[in-house]
């Protein structure tokens, strides 16, 4: 059986996540690296894949079943979205949640002959999917999401943007006693600040004011103003010996009732590599956008719209027999 | 909007449980129910749907959207799944696992004009997809399932089939140690002992041995000689008053890696009322049926072939917005 061939657009913490997800299966295969940087820049965690400038990628439509695009969310993917979708089957993890329709939208456009899955990672993703079942099987009830432990790449990047500060690392706590009082079907009513806690630890310039840098944490709007945060200083060495992983996480709760009578659904993950994580939900979705490919099932999907079953390398026969 | 209308073959407490289930919806009715008992010694828990005699369903094709089958796996729905899919759109909670593909092909062969959900509970069902779900984006791993704390209706109708027995409820309890070593990514071997253990809770006849009503349950074969077994013998109204109740759940856990990192995935359930969560899965299910025999997508399904927003009420440009 031929394999799938894989193409990544962009090459940084996910991609790398999706080559390593990628060596975990045996029915697809990395075709090729795209890059805007000089290709010999860029050096594989692992494998011997080709890394190509990206202007390639168009010539390569015959080579490449799916293409996978690790850019951001905020400049990379509005514009390689829609372009790639045009010519490939895409599948990316665009993560900004109010955005998502139109994203959507503009890759349905282009994507009359190809199937491009979006937001696939893990949330959005993997928790979206528990976000949806949960309420289509119990629609009186309330559904909660917490995330973490975990380092949150936006808002450490927000503390390095501070004057002063060297490096930054921040950890979003959930609140354990939020979730003991959803898990005990109280359905609490719970402000940002009630939910999670946001745990910072900065390295500092030697001229840097520490309790300057401190109150510009705590006082940043949107980011850090709404929530209880520490802010731990520590030297610049021990922020990459004992903060240099990125390990994520987080649940879904759902407490909701029939009649008189309580349930309680829960997902939840706990993440050593949230890209890696993310990596290889991406390639189980890049699976499905071939099949679907194949069968003419062109558009813009999100994981709502994908079969389970389309998902797994195991044949769906088997996957009844073993697994249902 | 016309709803869709319901039809339910077979009244126990699962169709109780999806009748209560249908209340809570906007987009589904129920329009009658179906028995091979006289129709007069029935009485539905809640509305005023009629009760017909099965003979009747055959002429109300024109009349019921989806056919929602409540009997036993046993021997009603080798039947009943293969007769009704013929004419009607259904869903089951078809559950007896090792069975589920010839039952899958004999209802496939029926349903030519008809979409036919099968074994739509919650296991089979949600922890299926589950299962499915975790192995397909981490294949280097292992699943583990443990059921309980919960009533067993095939463990406790077993001890009331002993002689000298005047009721039993029997609980599966999974243990806790085995669950740790799980989450800890140990991934043990577990045999049957090790996952659960098996709660009797037995009212004797006046006449009843208790040594020997003990001795037959801890030896017998398949459902509790391969388990640590307690047995409490207790009065018929402590049973009634005290045991009285269908609570059930468990959990679904995958620890795999990528490479050196380990992620966990966990999903579980608590439920107050086993089938009354049965019911309200198999009421999702049945609007996926509606929904996909409306596209023409015939043929015996599985929770795996489901895209999740069929299940939902809400529409999919809502779900992507508010859920995604």
């Amino acid at each position: 059986m031929n394999k799938i061939q894989i193409g990544i657009v962009g090459y940084g913490n996910v991609s790398a996540g999706v080559v390593k997800a990628l060596s975990l299966t045996s029915d697809m295969e990395l075709k090729a690296v795209f890059t805007r940087r000089d290709p010999k820049s860029v050096k594989l965690q692992q494998g011997d894949a080709p890394i190509l400038p990206i202007s390639l990628a168009e010539k390569m439509t015959d080579d490449i079943d799916v293409m996978i695009l690790c850019g951001g969310s905020a400049k990379d993917l509005p514009e390689q979205g829609p372009f790639f979708s045009e010519k490939f089957n895409i599948v990316d993890s665009y993560d900004t949640h109010a955005k998502i329709p139109g994203y959507l939208k503009a890759v349905d456009k282009a994507a009359t002959k190809t199937t491009a899955i979006i937001s696939s990672g893990w949330d959005p993703g993997l928790f979206s999917l528990m976000r949806l079942y949960f309420g289509a099987v119990l629609p009186d009830g309330d559904t909660y999401t917490f995330w973490g432990k975990g380092v949150s790449q936006g808002h450490s990047d927000a503390i390095r943007r501070i004057p002063g500060v060297a490096h930054a690392v921040q950890y979003t706590v959930p609140v354990e006693t939020a979730i003991e009082a959803v898990r005990n079907g109280e359905k609490p009513r719970l402000e940002a600040r009630q939910k999670h806690l946001r745990q910072c630890y900065v390295a500092l310039l030697p001229e840097a004011d520490k309790k300057e840098v401190e109150k510009t944490i705590k006082e940043m709007p949107d980011y850090f103003a709404d929530y209880n945060t520490t802010v731990t200083f520590v030297e610049l060495s021990e922020l990459f010996s004992k903060h240099g992983k990125m390990p994520h996480g987080g649940m879904v709760l759902r407490s909701g009732n029939t009649g008189e009578n309580t349930h309680n659904m829960e997902f939840s993950l706990r993440l050593d590599s949230n890209p890696e994580m993310t990596g290889s939900i991406m390639i189980a979705y890049a699976r499905a956008a071939y099949r679907m490919s194949k069968e003419g099932l062109f558009g813009a999907k999100t994981v709502f719209d994908i079969p389970p079953a389309y998902l797994s390398e195991t044949p769906r026969d088997m996957l009844i027999k073993d697994l249902l």
